[in-house]
């Protein structure tokens, strides 16, 4: 028998396209050595030798992608929420960040958000570290460890913030950016290192400039953050007064899409350039429906987005965003778009569900590869979900389970299962 | 030892106001015949002979009151996202409500409501039922065995509305709901009932008169919706005419304030003379953005009312709102109110955390008397909140222990006891 091959039975979903679910039920996801050979109503003779586990009346669905969240951020989730993005940066971010300059700190907060992450529905993420590389790779060994596949962000932040975050000078930051470099590529199996300047504002110009340089040097993924606050934007422009938007300010230095594999988180703001900027280099956007919304930071057009080509997914954005569930999150993304459409845009129609689930799964997971389906040669990430405790006197499809849990998930939902690209990551007692 | 009198131990946390929380860390909270005696640092001679409880450092704060759901929606929440008010309405409400004809069906349906209903968080209700007199019954009967302290409508619609779901006029309709109102009235310790006309356009002349009547005849208690949806605002006008406003229909009928305790859910679309009307006629406004943001109503205008001193509670409004949970929908209520700031009224500013908890406790709790807070005379709902499970590595005050439970009680909170007016409901083992 090959290594990560196997069957799932169950009653499987999947974003077959943008707006169309392609369902199963009862049916057959083979997998072989870590990827999708599809599914089958009936098992194909050919399979017949992998061993089935058979989910009974469970759904299974791909594996969820959290686009954009920050890891040292954790402890502090569901704090401070009173507050708009700089001041809630100065009160709470920059002071917890600073603590994990000390290891023993970092282990067990970054513990706790391992953990909590192997436990939760996410398979996939995009992570912010800190600026410190001890603690930045003890993050990426725990999130290896935990079988989370995750671009892991040391992050680069040289000026216009608290003495403790801010890295002593491009040079200094560059150097520390190649040593991290240096012990974390290709060292995992799950985990690869991405270039993180935090934003515009915190990064100089020499720094934007070796990061970009090392973006080339070694075809390294690059995150960031992009039009969140309407503040921000206004310092962007003072602090890079010969930009015509904000995007142009990675984009001068070789880090907004292109070449580069780029995600920009919130883009709430984005001006009709800079949309086609993000258009034109294939930038992906990182919705972040509830930090935006936490933060007062407004909704994001994300179906001027999708109409337009843009590539999106959805990000927790923890901590701005306190919940971790990415269930939680596909449904923040439909009533923020609902809101969006009542109250500023009449012709920008809401997300259906259909669409919702699309961005977590295969709009997010293609910044990973092929990944957020089970069509044949996607790895295979997938999650059996049990909604029996989801109570209800009707006998309902598969498309109505898959509507209910993404509403009530943290309402008598389980997860009966967790797979990362043909990895078993924990598997629970059955539905009945 | 008198009946229902007991101490909770704990840290003890409650609106004292509107903007500011009462807070006693490893405080006695003395309950006497159902009846709060106060909170104190350190327990009273007279007292001494009460048996304590010690929830060592859990959280103990006023049990939530949601002031607007529907019972017989329970089974589809969470399905139907994507349909707007009167759509959802044809679609999934009327023919869910129609099945409560059958006593049978609406056995296991109110039975699943009463019993996560008793699990929750929500210590008092004000609940729709259906138009059947035999399941308003046993709903109400229900919520008694559940010692949930709640109003419940027999619902009443002549008009305007599925055949099956249709009281056959106004004459049949006003005769059952006095024969229900002769088999409840007095008959239950927790639950009493309400006069429930749907809404004004499922409801004829007549039986907006009759129900005024039964109103003045009883001095009974009111609930209906208002001004959710601007279809159904302009549906209104059409149907009567002769109205000012929306609110002035159940005004011109004696069923909205003065004499007559009344809630109206949602008043999200309400002008300026139906808002004054609120005021004047002391009208309590159920909130409930989930809902609203579920059916793409929009948001209520929540500091506006505040300001204007109308009373104000929140709900759940199952199943337009998909969560049961009440500490969701004070994080939807901030929520919702942060986005009307950013994107109808930058003088509106957002709900903070306080004002949130305030209308989940008292603000609501008002409806049923002195409820919803520990001051001395109150009746003693409380919770007891185990917040171990939402891990974080710092030390945390009391207020900041609230806030993250509002954002996360649903990944990692626990409830560890709950109380009705001085009725142990259940209590489970304590935290560390």
């Amino acid at each position: 028998m090959k290594e990560n091959s196997f069957i799932l039975k169950g009653n499987i979903c999947y974003a077959g396209t943008k707006d169309r679910l392609a369902i199963a039920e009862g049916g057959y996801l083979v997998c072989v050595q870590g990827r999708s050979c599809g599914v089958f109503p009936v098992l194909p003779e050919k399979y017949r030798g992998l061993p089935v586990t058979d989910y009974q009346s469970c759904l299974i669905i791909p594996g969820l992608v959290d686009l954009h969240t920050h890891g040292p951020q954790y402890p502090f989730r569901g704090l401070g929420m009173d507050l708009e993005l700089l001041e809630w940066l100065e009160t709470h971010t920059f002071p917890e960040e600073s603590r994990y300059e000390e290891l023993a700190y970092a282990r067990r907060a970054y513990g706790m958000f391992a953990e909590d992450l192997k436990a939760s529905a996410t398979t996939r993420a995009v992570v912010f570290g800190t600026i410190h590389v001890p603690a930045s790779i003890l993050l990426m060994e725990l999130l290896e460890a935990a079988g989370i596949k995750a671009f892991v962000g040391k992050v680069n932040m040289d000026q216009n913030c608290t003495e403790q975050l801010r890295e002593q000078d491009a040079e200094k930051a560059l150097a520390d950016t190649r040593q991290w470099l240096a012990d974390t590529m290709g060292s995992f199996q799950n985990v690869r290192p991405i270039l993180t300047p935090r934003f515009a504002p915190t990064c100089s110009g020499p720094l934007l400039e070796g990061l970009g340089e090392l973006q080339r040097e070694y075809g390294l993924p690059v995150q960031s953050h992009l039009s969140e606050n309407l503040s921000e934007i206004d310092w962007v422009k003072e602090l890079f007064p010969w930009s015509g938007c904000y995007g142009e300010v990675y984009e001068h230095y070789g880090l907004f899409g292109g070449e580069a594999l780029t995600v920009m988180a919130h883009c709430v703001h984005s001006t009709e350039p800079e949309v086609e900027l993000l258009r034109q280099k294939g930038v992906y956007v990182a919705h972040c429906p509830q930090s935006n919304i936490n933060l007062s930071s407004g909704i994001a057009p994300i179906r001027r987005y999708l109409d337009k080509g843009i590539r999106v997914g959805l990000g927790t954005d923890l901590a701005g965003g306190a919940a971790m569930s990415m269930f939680r999150c596909m449904a923040d993304a439909i009533g923020a778009s609902k809101l969006y459409w009542r109250l500023v845009d009449q012709d920008s129609r809401p997300l259906t569900m259909e669409e919702a689930f699309y961005l977590a799964t295969k709009g997010g997971g293609a910044f990973f590869g092929q990944v957020g389906s089970f069509e044949e040669g996607y790895e295979l990430d997938a999650l059996v979900l049990d909604d029996t405790g989801i109570r209800t006197t009707r006998a309902l499809g598969t498309r109505e389970r898959l509507e209910r849990y993404i509403y009530l998930a943290e309402e008598g939902g389980r997860l009966a299962g967790k797979y990362v690209a043909g990895q078993e990551i924990f598997r629970q007692n059955i539905c009945g």
